[in-house]
């Protein structure tokens, strides 16, 4: 085994570091292709940077942030978060009152973390379901949740969204969709209609979730509420500050559907290709990925044995297509306790300047180096 | 009356915004001097925009923090928050539960919201003190806050922090300063040890005053407490997103304490000089000011006559300064319902660039201009 805990896996990721910096400042950010899928677009242009340290900025980021985003999610008013989570918070703080009930509904159990933990904070009562049969209000719900799409392409139907919402609107109970991936996951790939045409009161959705704006959050909908929510979300310091509001600005001007069903295309491809040379590799919602332990089977296939772990001939394969090609990936760069999956994500905009064709043979090439060492 | 209402006032801000949008295109940015002390800082260079696109951007910029924020603050681990008031909240749900109490002395009372609206929504009680004598900590308080400076520079003394943080110390009650502004004010132009050498467990501070930051927060302090800290803030959105991170990063790295020195040193010059022409300009802590009621009696020393509001002459006079020499002003840019009052703040990064014999020339000429209309 060559990494045998934290202390290795720190310089690994260390040495990953250096020959990313090394390749910023020799050959610059064409050579690197960042398939992580989790780099944090943040496209502002140099206008904006001059614009932004005046007095002026915020407000005019504000403004086009407005426009953009109810284009984006539809609503009547938009407000941009720190984070999606953040966004939750002040939803929950603006909307219930300790001892209210709230009430979420999800394609598949578990919640992501925001929701229960924030009625937690505000000392409301929490309610799962993941079956729409199940699902029902008890008294004093006072805010409805329906998360649109988990990260694994798990989507709310339309039927269960009607059901729903027509359930709220009887007993006046309003509605939020958290649609941190589904607002373009659901729409783009599933052709279903935005959240707030299907009516719901408001949606908040992820700027870094298959699109290429920072980390960030959203929301838009009924005037009403998102002006409740935005007096709580200023009294705890829940916003985005100005620099983000203006990435998120250039994010959804530069916003293409195009470039997501472009990236399902390639994974289409890329995997089709893979099963030639390799049997272990899998899709997965915008790109293919390989376990270690397919991998080290992979190796076995070629008649090699190796005394390397599953997890080094994972981090082994990242550091060669880092070194070699430029391509970041998590088992390379991650932090200690990162998932030593080899992932490739093709949703990242780096991944727009390979093709299908070259990342195979890229794959294959470096796997080859592998089967050398 | 030029100005009669909300709509008038957004109908100037416009105004405002047109001319300073032409300016940045036609001049660039050199030509504008934003004095409002209100525009929040953006140092970042163009590698960091390169770096911050990639994974590994925030863990550089993170550890890069980590370094720079001990030297400011002290301590033994930082974070960074969206808000210094994001950073309260994050500290009263981490170290505070429901039904403790949570005591503040400040140098004097009304402290400013983030405190005891986090209290509110945590279910703790809230005690306040502005004299020394008063101070106790009642059975049950876990957590004691003491503010280090407010902005007008009412500072907290070195024997009123000894006598609480020798107290707490008794209690075993972890002790946290608000030093927004007080890391620098206190330290700097009070001359006073920074608050985690004093004795306190944690300090947070705000990167965007007295300091070229962006709107943010570093807290800082004993390990043990920011990590339960650092916990919360990722729980609920709180903290810091990578390009604000990097901008603090360049903000401390370019700051100067001598800058805040040179700022009061400008404001005490100008504000000589303009005792020869003006009677009503009066000291800020970091610049000066006019209000619109002593503006007025300015025209009419001059034995003129008008019937513009107090107010109005505040708003032409900014307009002019815009209008003729770049200089952004609240009365001018603000948004509707900001304080008329016509302040120049000289710790704006812009105002090294003019010279106190300039300042009060130009504010000599436009007033002139404004008798003129």
């Amino acid at each position: 085994m060559l990494i045998k805990g934290p202390e290795d896996e720190i310089l690994k990721k260390e040495q990953a570091f250096k020959i990313i910096r090394s390749t910023l400042d020799e050959k610059g950010r064409e050579a690197l292709y960042d398939l992580t899928g989790l780099a944090g677009g943040f496209p502002i242009k140099k206008e904006d940077k001059k614009l932004l340290e005046t007095y002026i900025g915020p407000a005019v980021y504000e403004e086009k942030l407005q426009k953009l985003a109810l284009e984006h999610l539809g609503g009547e008013k938009a407000i941009a978060f720190n984070r999606t989570t953040s966004g939750i918070l002040a939803t929950i703080i603006a909307l219930t009152k300790p001892g209210d009930k709230i009430v979420h509904y999800l394609p598949e159990s578990p919640s992501h973390p925001s929701i229960p933990e924030s009625a937690k904070i505000r000392g409301a009562e929490y309610l799962e379901f993941d079956n729409i049969k199940e699902f029902h209000t008890p008294p004093r719900t006072s805010l409805i949740f329906i998360t649109g799409a988990t990260m694994d392409h798990k989507i709310t139907e339309i039927e269960e969204f009607k059901k729903i919402i027509s359930l709220s609107k009887k007993k006046k109970i309003p509605v939020m969709v958290d649609d941190a991936s589904g607002a373009r996951i659901r729409t783009i790939i599933y052709k279903q209609p935005k959240a707030i045409e299907l009516g719901a009161d408001l949606a908040i959705t992820s700027t870094d979730k298959l699109m290429n704006g920072p980390r960030g959050g959203i929301l838009t909908g009924k005037t009403r509420l998102v002006n409740k929510i935005k007096t709580i979300a200023y009294k705890f310091g829940l916003e985005a500050q100005p620099p983000l509001i203006a990435a998120m600005v250039r994010a959804l001007e530069e916003f293409e559907p195009s470039k997501i069903l472009k990236a399902i295309k390639i994974r289409d491809e890329v995997h089709k290709k893979l099963k030639k040379a390799f049997k272990g590799f899998q899709k997965t919602p915008t790109g293919v990925m390989i376990r270690p332990e397919e991998i080290k089977k992979e190796i076995r296939r070629h008649n090699l044995k190796t005394r390397l772990s599953p997890k080094d001939t994972s981090y082994l394969w990242a550091m060669l297509l880092l070194q070699e090609y430029g391509i970041i990936t998590i088992p390379a760069a991650g932090m200690p306790g990162a998932s030593p999956t080899l992932r490739l994500d093709f949703s990242a905009p780096d991944a727009q300047r390979l093709k299908p064709d070259q990342i195979t043979k890229i794959l294959e090439e470096t796997f080859q180096k592998l089967l050398d060492t």
